[in-house]
């Protein structure tokens, strides 16, 4: 992995969140992700949804709400890695209403268990006050795998 | 939806799959996806990773697996959805190896119950013999909730 | 189902808590059950582990705890059936530390969206702050499927 | 965990099947379980609901269900274990059909994964024909947290 450089906008609709700027792989096909947090143990990870995020019935698309909640487990398992990495072992999610394009859409959620081997998330996805995706999943500490055994 | 337009290839590490000639959305931006049937209701979905389906860590990114999944789910229940639409109400899923870039990964499954108002369906992807990702979900067909009513 | 008969006790570790005088079927088998709520939105149910309730290893069953999940998340339900029934299809829970013998383990938790057809539910069994399950999942209204049918 | 005796019944309708002599704990309670295996790769495990496995509705209880899952994932771990335990860190499940009383629901699955810290299994319920539930999971050797931790 290069290294990251990060941005924080300064006007716009995202004024306030940061970003990558040179993003590469998945979340820079998927993405801009956008992150902001009051603190560390509280990130946010947002996207604004456009027209190459949706599926043929015109909402967007599962797999790309699903890459936002797989994304945002890793975020907010961050500060209990200790610069150590993680994988996600199993996710689960429950699909409430449809994301559209224009739509910000918003993760926010929390490590509810954070333990020598495993580490176990859940959030939601929202758009201002509107659920539209609620998930959990249990994340493995890479050191835990060394040859990337489950 | 604009009309959809099949291609079968005839060379290539995918000769005799199809896949869509002009490719919209957010599986216009994640794949190409390429598709193949014993019959119809034994369908197989495939990709070949890229660099630009991979995470942080160097292989393929959980939420590319998961939109693999999800897009299967729905292939899945295309002989039982009679014209009519589908929405994905949840997905679950278990990472049980890693996928590289230059993997062809292929999602196969099977709808292990198709009601009036829900479809079950359980999958796995794989790549050869080793499997990725093990998943399951439920669908609902759009008739039953005309308002986006979950 | 039999006329339902509640009593609230008024002395020991469930004072103020209410039960059913004559359980039947599983949830008389696995309980005893009981119930509080500050209003009807906000019910917990709970159940002290006995000996019966653990498994080889010593621990309360996972079993037991997700009859104590899928139990809340038809009470969680209730205020939205208006006298009509649901059925679970689909749950997931992650186990996040085990239960034990004395342990008064309490379910709570909330609609996270009620449709004409589905109901999402997500709660937490916990054991004072300590959380024990984390799950969610989907019910479908009994109407919506009068013969059974998923 | 005391010394466990089994026996195999030479008539009726579990005839050729296997049980615990002196059942303890949850499954003595919510049980008797049955045991079968062509090979011990390829174990069953078998139940009949009566009138105590029934909720509300008549039909057999989620839990019930669930209690029978989470069990078999124990039980198709099994062959790798070693003679160390296994505890249940994640499972969902999806109810296909309602069970009813007098149904000898059997349990049937497969190994999907035997990691040196985790386990992950899939396997479904079926009375005869029919598919009662799909489910899967993931299990962690108990040496891998020998405190309890997750």
């Amino acid at each position: 992995m290069t290294e990251r450089q990060i941005e924080t906008l300064t006007e716009g609709e995202f004024a306030g969140w940061s970003r990558e700027v040179n993003r590469e792989g998945f979340n820079g096909l998927v993405g801009a992700y956008y992150y902001q947090a009051d603190d560390i143990a509280n990130m946010k990870v947002a996207f604004k949804a456009g027209k190459e995020h949706l599926n043929g019935g015109g909402t967007v698309h599962g797999g790309c709400l699903l890459t936002l909640a797989d994304t945002s487990m890793f975020i907010f398992s961050l500060p209990h890695l200790n610069d150590g990495g993680a994988v996600t072992v199993q996710l689960d999610a429950q699909f409430l209403s449809p994301g559209h394009e224009g739509d910000i859409i918003v993760a926010t959620g929390e490590v509810t268990r954070a333990g020598k081997t495993l580490i176990y998330v859940r959030g939601q996805l929202t758009c201002g006050e509107r659920l539209i995706l609620s998930y959990s999943g249990v994340m493995a500490r890479k050191a835990a795998r060394p040859s990337g055994d489950g």
